[in-house]
């Protein structure tokens, strides 16, 4: 392997810096500011050949293996909500961004910063989640770090879990891979892990309790690569939700996306409880929602597996790729009118995940 | 691969919940505590055939390459210390782990937790060390995690790396591989990089200042490897010090490792801050420093390729491994008494690395 792409010249200190001396909570929010901090500190300074910004995780080649390689770290406010808890995103999360590069799922490592004073007990409850989303994942925890932080410097506790995932040769599922024509699907309803930690959060309750959407997306994938459809590119529906994640790819791939609103898949409880707190459930965080662009005469064939994957998700094709506007998202409404779709440009749901 | 080895009956909640209710600075020193939490807690919920409670990394075997996988947060207070910073640190900590497990450190993750209105700046300082480091490593950066959480839930940043490096197939280092007769070496003095980083705390200055001695420990693992010296087993000495590394690959092979004290090399000025600050420097952590444990016969060549390495450094020969006491580490001082040496208790120097 070679380093000497870090030989370029050091990189100047970016304008971004001045225009926005402090991180703010936006920042993380996985919209445009967290966007402009990774094109203008990172992807810079980290520069090289294998520096992914564009997806879930890199791809990488070592002694003949084709491996995908990712990490997140876990900050959800509060810890336990409905549906699951840190443990259970910190495997799915980390999980789902293996498959989204088109990998099985493999391995995973664990490290824990732990507030001082934390109960052990929920600490016992958090690895219980995680023994069991990794059962349900089909993934190993081989390695892990524990650190403690004074009170007052965390808020209970934070995960990080990285993942090495086994990728087929041959197999090229990223933006650059999506094509005019491509048909969009969307492998069920949207909102609802978002509306979980955010009612539990602010003490919130629905007439029908809503849990969070959290899963592992593995199996689905590995379905549809082994009946053989030519999956073009997947993303999961974390942060910034649906429309940031449409607007990513748009704009990676420096094509249109047309998506048809009324067919976005959403429970009438998320659209209530949406509608009472002001958000858009366009933003709103998923943690077992994806999207998965293929060829459209595989369309219908791509619903079929993911329904058979998931019988009690309905998936459905939501729009389109085209050459039209290049790097835009627009969004057909219920009146047939026609909006264009940006990032999230503030903070929607901050800690969500 | 078979995940059945989750399959066995979920285990009890142990005991050691109710004895510890709540989660303390000891708990994260390296020492005695925390490795109750991972004995107690993860080791049985996380329980399967790869899983590696007693070594840096977990070895792995995908589509036939030998891996090595880790991971470690990084929770430094204060960020920049003389000599590094908590980029430096997140790099090399790393990139170290995979090189005690034998193996050619190549791809790194990196997720940052940042903490709402930390300086921009600061981070670009941060980010510009770990390039510098990476370097210096010959290691990428290939992916990477930011997290923003609310003012007071963070310490300005934390970062958690986790690495990928290849390893030779056949070779095994572990402490299970170590044998009576080893000899033990260590690359250099010790003590200097938890003395820079709590004078800076502390807000102390002595006469010499002293620097961290973090630096990438692939290089010299690798020169080993290539000379064909038959290594046992490397451990960095970081939390718990050089005493605590000890002790663990004594418990952990099960053999008596003596060890004879005046010949451990420690500067003169870090023994000064060390008695001033009441720390005893077999305890302090570094980031720079590791043990090798080799067949006695190759003792010298290993001092004299260690010495080749680092021209600033005087590696030495610090003791032998036993089939004495099984379990134990003794030390012989100065007046030529053996006393049984222990894992950290406490706390000695939260937050060091």
């Amino acid at each position: 392997m070679s380093v000497d792409s870090y030989r370029d010249q050091e990189p100047g200190r970016p304008d971004v810096l001045a225009e926005h001396p402090h991180i703010s909570i936006a920042h993380g929010s996985g919209g445009r500011l967290m966007h402009q901090l990774i094109d203008n500190v990172f992807a810079p300074l980290f520069k090289n050949p294998d520096f992914e910004s564009q997806h879930d995780g890199a791809l990488l080649e070592i002694a003949g293996a084709k491996l995908a390689f990712t990490t997140d770290s876990y900050v959800v406010n509060p810890l336990f909500f409905p549906g699951g808890d840190i443990g259970t995103l910190a495997v799915c999360g980390t999980v789902n961004d293996l498959a989204m590069c088109g990998a099985r799922p493999l391995y995973l490592c664990a490290s824990f910063i732990i507030e001082e004073g934390f109960p052990t007990d929920s600490l016992w409850r958090i690895a219980l989640s995680m023994r069991q989303a990794a059962m349900k994942a089909g993934v190993h925890i081989v390695s892990g770090d524990t650190k403690v932080v004074d009170r007052g410097c965390g808020d209970g506790v934070y995960i990080t879990t990285s993942g090495v995932g086994l990728v087929n040769q041959g197999l090229e599922i990223s933006p650059r891979a999506v094509k005019p024509g491509d048909a969009i699907i969307i492998n069920g309803d949207i909102g609802r892990h978002g509306i979980a930690v955010m009612s539990q959060r602010e003490g919130l309750s629905f007439e029908t309790r809503i849990e969070s959407d959290c899963a592992p997306l593995g199996a689905p994938v590995m379905q549809l690569l082994e009946k053989g459809i030519d999956i073009h590119c997947l993303r999961d529906l974390t942060r910034g939700g649906l429309a940031t994640t449409l607007v990513e790819i748009a704009e990676s791939s420096c094509l249109h996306i047309g998506i048809d609103d009324r067919k976005v898949p959403i429970r009438d409880e998320v659209l209530g409880a949406c509608e009472m707190l002001g958000l858009d459930p366009m933003y709103v965080a998923n943690e077992g929602r994806f999207v998965a662009f293929v060829p459209a005469r595989e369309a219908e064939q791509t619903v079929a597996i993911l329904g058979d994957c998931s019988p009690d998700l309905t998936p459905v094709i939501i729009g389109e790729v085209s050459d039209g506007e290049r790097g835009v998202v627009t969004m057909k409404s219920i009146i047939d009118a026609e909006r264009i779709v940006d990032m999230l440009s503030g903070e929607q749901l901050p800690r969500i995940c």
